[in-house]
């Protein structure tokens, strides 16, 4: 029996490097299945509550794609107003009512510490989709997930490696939670570039070296670097106090195809954590980079749905026999072709 | 053939105690299948119109997961923003439209008989899933399932119990259905708890009387009942002119541990519609009441799957071949404990 | 290999005769899984991608019961505010992400273009469910598909028939796009009604008489018509520069059935795309109109499902295979009885 049947998926501190290689197993294995080379069918009957008290389309489509593709059903809810939150109803009960009519929960609220209190009213695994500025634990596996496919790509692997953030890594959910995944690994190397204001906290860069990694905290790209990994941020302009705020640092870290063959080796892999903002004055990623083989967002998004495959497959207990209940695939899909 | 193949569920004057006897009865039989102890697929390839014109997360999604139970699918909206009845369409049109899109509907809408309306226009059978402070039958039979589950636990039956009802017996649509399917029964003492401006209408005091029940109607809880069930309601702010006028009576009647011991016998069953208000100034049901095993608040949630179940499974005419299309369930569940 | 394979459906000017008489031949097929006689699971396992980036309840709707009628699963979205275009993502990226999720996209969405250019960045095929003023194919090709089942029930065919199209014609996309569709047939009569202001663009005009049918502008009914079709078309206020123009036009074009007795001919054929203004001021089509016979508006409903369930057969490649996949019905329908 595995270690997350029956468990909620919360937080990335739950992880160390075996329990992380058994989701990426896993993982491996749902890749047929989402490029619609097999059909299996062994949720079948099972139903997920994808349950977004705050909107996000793309993690709540990804979530109910992931299940279905396991053959499960959907019940979903989208936004705050619909919810009997506003008549005082304390979470605990909110989620003693909604779990009973799922067998899983996927949950996003705009309150860091919201989904774990739901997890504690919940008859059923909770996964946490984001909860405010606090964890994103799917989207820190995806992104490792990602690094380590890229890595074997090119014959690395995690230990030893290099990566560069760059932007906003005060706020920056995405980039602590990778850190501290990467924490768990060896002899990574950290170059953190930002302005003053929107450097990574001190806490993330104790963790960083408690664990006997380097890094190297900047300003802004100089020379030219051996990153394996060049990890771009959103400039989160909602965790600002006021746009004003948000607007200085807009378009300080654009990378371009110029930029990008300027500062990084031809094999630096691109990443971020979508949405980019492709406004003429943010840019984060300039669409020229489009037709960079490394850019890599794209397939984290393809990632993100095999790990949120792997993580139903084991907190529901069949990772064993998703095999077991195969079918055709009788329509065609470009995805086969991927 | 059952009195209900193909029919409207929109009152609950429609039931008498034979035909809730067949409802209750088709109920039980869904338990398995709720508690995922079994699966069935006996609507595989059915569609269930939920069509929310009005925000209830938790009713949308227990009709949601009733249907899929069943194995049928389910195309829904939620909130009046979307639809074309903005545009000056008639209900009878929309009935028209939408009843074509699936085999059965359930339907809340905040206007009282809006949901009739809407059936007389639909090519499908419609279930009121609550029309403003007019109807919400399914509320109704899942409270009075509950009664009946919880009293027979205790050997007692329906004929000859004693239920005090308490809080805002004037707005609450639940307590006014509840009362009009309680007086089918035989011999029914009812307490009705309230302040004056908050008492139950005369029309249900006639109904009960007519029917042969007694009542007492008081104005606080006094001394100690021998009530079998405490039916506590939420004060619905919505319903009264202004917030100062609801705030009056906010926090006027809470329950908690203490309380009960005091007014109640020790296996007085704890019933409430929810959400319940949990704000230190409400507090309708205290937190500490939690751990009596008399709170059946959660379990009228898992009743309410199964009386949709058993409506679903009525009005399409499959409540005889449900178990025919038995299946397997092959993932981890929680609910297998309960 | 049917040539709509792996295809985007964007716009009426893909189409000729011979492709919507393949279109037209799937629908056909569709019948008896639309009214619940037979069940097919040939989509068992795809997802449909159902983003209404712009409100339509039953676009929407028809869409995703048009893919549980093939088997398949849908995930949605419905509205603007939840979506990352708001945090400056282009469409290119939202279409990346977004298409990855599904094996194919019904999209809307309020800017003219916006599908097309999403379509660019998809992965999967896209079908075009209305991009605000410019395209809307799948209205379209079912006002064809129930003017070409009407007419058939009458004994006559698309070639020579006289179709009377009335109101705003210069801002009905529906009346533009039909224009288009049935230029592609022989000898077509058009009486176009209304008044200067709301005039069918030239653009159409010209694309009319350069196919070699003959067309007639008037400004208001007259006389008796031996129109074969009356298409009436709703006053598309939010079109409209103010309330105050649109208002100057409400109710100028009402149709009841006296006013159907004297301009038209017994078996005139009524059609509305939907919604019908039915408030008293506007009256397009007055509710005595039910009871005729002619009154075809719900037949396009019906026929909306079928055609999107031809498109969705089409693009993915299981038209032929669609009865392999068939399964029996074992629920109470009244659609079986339509």
């Amino acid at each position: 029996m595995n270690q997350f049947r029956g468990q909620h998926i919360l937080s990335v501190s739950q992880f160390d490097p075996d329990s992380i290689a058994e989701i990426f197993a896993v993982a491996d294995r749902m890749r047929p299945y989402a490029h619609r080379l097999k059909r299996t069918k062994v949720l079948d009957g099972a139903i997920l509550g994808n349950l977004f008290f705050e909107a996000s389309t793309r993690t709540r489509v990804s979530f109910g794609t992931a299940f279905n593709l396991l053959g499960g059903e959907v019940r979903e809810t989208a936004g705050m107003a619909t919810s009997a939150l506003s008549k005082g109803e304390s979470l605990y009960d909110t989620a003693r009512v909604l779990s009973s009519y799922s067998d899983i929960v996927a949950m996003r609220h705009p309150d860091a510490g919201s989904v774990a209190e739901f997890a504690e009213g919940s008859r059923v695994p909770v996964i946490n989709g984001g909860d405010g500025a606090n964890e994103h634990p799917t989207q820190a596996l995806l992104d490792l997930y990602t690094i380590s496919k890229e890595l074997q790509f090119h014959g690395h692997s995690i230990d030893g490696m290099h990566i560069a953030m760059i932007g906003d890594l005060k706020h920056g959910r995405t980039v602590h939670s990778l850190s501290k995944l990467l924490s768990l690994y060896k002899n990574i190397r950290f170059t953190l570039i930002s302005p003053k204001e929107l450097a990574m906290p001190d806490s993330i860069l104790e963790l960083i070296a408690a664990a006997g990694h380097s890094f190297k905290v900047t300003e802004q790209l100089e020379g030219s670097m051996d990153a394996d990994i060049c990890y771009q941020t959103r400039i989160q302009e909602e965790r600002f106090e006021s746009q004003l705020e948000a607007n200085k640092y807009r378009g300080r870290f654009r990378l371009n195809q110029d930029i990008y063959t300027r500062h990084f080796q031809s094999k630096t892999v691109i990443m971020h954590p979508l949405p980019r903002d492709s406004r003429a004055d943010a840019n984060e990623l300039d669409n020229d980079l489009n037709l960079n083989p490394n850019l890599a967002i794209f397939r984290q998004v393809d990632n993100g749905v095999l790990i949120r495959m792997a993580l139903f497959a084991l907190t529901l207990g069949v990772e064993e026999i998703v095999e077991k209940y195969d079918c055709d695939v009788q329509w065609y899909s470009s995805k086969q072709n991927l």
